[in-house]
């Protein structure tokens, strides 16, 4: 063996470099494969998904984890400490709420969201949805809506009644909320957000992936309004998405949702707005995290690797959710709940503030003797500091997502509550 | 040549066994050279520093590169947006503060502090010093109080006038103000610093090295106050050091600083409490951060590796001080300016409610058909607001160590104040 070693010594060195190139070679083969669709990689056999398909199982076929996944967030409804996914009454939970939105239908039922394969049967169910609302309620519920879009338009669509719709509709939240048939590219279905983008000057095609798991949220996760007769669905994001901007814009239109019963005050409720809270130079939006990296965590079935489609609060999971990228997990949820802590605390004296200058502003109304400008200084302060805690108290992280930013506007609110206390008191003294 | 090494084939095996063994031994050695201090290197010799030594001097002969950075903090008193070291006055760059402490002796003068080598001639200069005050005010400015407290004891040198404790005084802050003489082990030296950590059963020689890295800050940057006649230095620790806990603890004193003269409310007058805000559950002290490694961060002398004692804001150093842990520079400081403008928009917010609520309260006051319960209610939220706008005002960080803490109590002080314009409000009205 030495011997014919020493007759060819240059063998070794052959067979070594083969051994090495032919390693190389299945690596590189290897990892190929790994990252091609499974079609590529022999099972299971795709099947042909049409443009907008709002039936999620036949996309399924194609991602059965991603789809088997995405159903459980119809049985999966648990809650946190200050949210989740348990359908509570919010009314019972925080009664203040009764009287911040006395005369608006959330006075009526308002509850804790459950999964978003509960959307559909929830918005048919809850009392704030009666025989003359429109269309545009169903704008966030349902996976037959990218295909009505296309179809009939926007405006068509919005134009309808909710139960002229009704007929139409028959998917919960699916896959083509927010991904394109045969490619499973991530996209803007909601015409209203690619018109919110583009008054902006942004053009969301032009958006990186990690972007986009960000993005596809804000189909539905934003503040919004119906404009006009037609009730066209409409996000208030001209001037910006903090919560300066959207009451700017709003101030501009003379915009109200209804009048206070008791404060006589115009109002404005704030829905959901996850997106531009979060975007708002929060530090894991700035940090590059996206929407999709804690509340759809990475996660394995043997060798795949996939983004599980149910959609849920981190807290359930921390160990996933925080733990990609945080090393210490209890550290990160102790943090969280002090950062919750703080701001559900701050949130509840804003509310007894707001409570106390709706009785003071009664009051002074009451009084025929008050001074009518100093109630109506007070009836804008009223307005201004209830939509500027509505804007925290309607985002669905008690404060998480950002939390200086949800500090620094309860702080504000709670001052233009007192402020607004204060001039219906001067209103009466004044006389 | 490969004729030889046929006939010894273990020839090349043992020449490289000695090369790999003689080489790790060197870096061995490297390694155990580099840890040593300075006199086991050969250079310089040590000389040997007394305990307590309090010329800073003689401990520099054996740290040269530790005691020329200190003596930077003298001429480097640079600006950053809301703090540094410039001596400019806040109460021109405030005037609310000139209300805010009417009648006190911080509506004098009240300047941003100059590096630590500063500090005894500034204290020596400022105007809120007069003969009158105790000698207690030198606690935190001299190098010569270590040796002081252990010769004559910290209750006789508090009973002592300022102005009779100047002879004693000529060392500005230096090495023996947080150092062991002879192991240089960082130690608690100010006797009010132990008492306060040991009324809440926390025995400091158990701290780690990083531990105390913080707590030999605390030995000046906290709230404090004179006790008693003797004018003894108390922390107000025992309850805990969130500021709801320092409140507790000075109304179970019933302390006050000075009457208000407008609102005639009891104040307390807030002093520098870095310690207990960065140490309240702050982000970067729970992930095991000390002052030091912001303040003090690591440099390099050739080969040596130090701690700058050159103290001073990370703001003007960010890439050493926050570039240790963050790979983005750029993103962090621009982190840094959102927080502290939110910070300080609210701040300033919150300094007109309570500018605001001083005027009712003393309106009210000057009506002799006002509610006398009312407006002492009133005073009371006064007292309460302003304490915990102070604690966040007199800390020097404009929020950063915690921000939200910071937005927690300042919320919460803005609220109060306007509690307090309303309850002087009610007082007339219900007259």
């Amino acid at each position: 063996m030495f011997k014919s070693l020493a007759q060819k010594p240059w063998l070794p060195w052959l067979l070594s470099a083969i051994i090495v190139i032919l390693a190389a070679a299945v690596i590189v083969l290897l990892v190929f494969l790994k990252n091609q669709p499974p079609q590529v990689r022999g099972i299971p056999p795709m099947v042909e998904v049409s443009a907008h398909e709002p039936d999620s199982s036949i996309w399924g076929q194609n991602f059965p984890n991603q789809y088997t996944t995405l159903l459980r967030t119809e049985a999966n409804n648990t809650r946190t400490q200050y949210g989740g996914s348990e359908p509570y009454s919010k009314l019972e939970a925080d009664p203040h709420l009764l009287r911040l939105f006395a005369g608006y239908a959330f006075s009526i039922e308002y509850n804790e969201d459950r999964g978003h394969r509960n959307a559909l049967t929830d918005v048919r169910e809850i009392q704030r949805i009666n025989e003359k609302s429109p269309a545009t309620c169903y704008s966030c519920k349902s996976a037959d809506n990218p295909a009505l879009w296309e179809e009939m338009g926007m405006a068509a669509y919005d134009a309808m009644l909710f139960s002229e719709m009704t007929a139409n509709i028959d998917e919960p939240i699916g896959c083509a909320n927010c991904h394109e048939a045969g490619t499973m590219r991530l996209i803007v279905t909601n015409p209203a957000l690619e018109e919110a983008l583009e008054a902006q000057g942004k053009d969301w095609t032009t958006f990186t992936r990690q972007e986009m798991r960000t993005v596809v949220c804000a189909n539905c996760h934003v503040e919004y309004y119906f404009a006009g007769e037609g009730k066209y669905l409409t996000f208030p994001w001209k001037n910006g998405t903090r919560i300066e901007d959207i009451e700017a814009y709003y101030e501009t239109l003379q915009f109200t949702d209804w009048t206070h019963p008791d404060s006589q005050a115009p109002m404005i409720k704030m829905q959901h707005p996850e997106y531009e809270f979060f975007t708002a130079s929060s530090t894991h939006y700035l940090a590059g995290v996206s929407c999709a990296d804690c509340h759809m965590p990475y996660t394995r079935d043997g060798a795949v690797k996939f983004s599980t489609h149910d959609v849920h609060s981190p807290l359930l999971e921390p160990a996933r959710s925080c733990g990609t990228c945080h090393t210490d997990v209890d550290y990160v949820t102790y943090r969280v709940a002090e950062i919750q802590d703080a701001v559900h605390a701050t949130m509840m004296s804003c509310e007894d503030a707001i409570v106390e200058a709706i009785d003071s502003i009664a009051a002074a109304a009451a009084n025929p003797a008050a001074d009518a400008d100093l109630i109506e200084e007070a009836r804008r302060l009223h307005r201004a500091a209830q939509l500027r805690w509505d804007f925290i108290a309607a985002e669905n992280s008690m404060g998480f997502h950002n939390p200086e930013e949800a500090l620094r506007i309860l702080a504000n609110a709670t001052d233009l509550a007192r402020q607004a206390q204060v001039k219906a008191l001067l209103a009466v003294k004044s006389q």
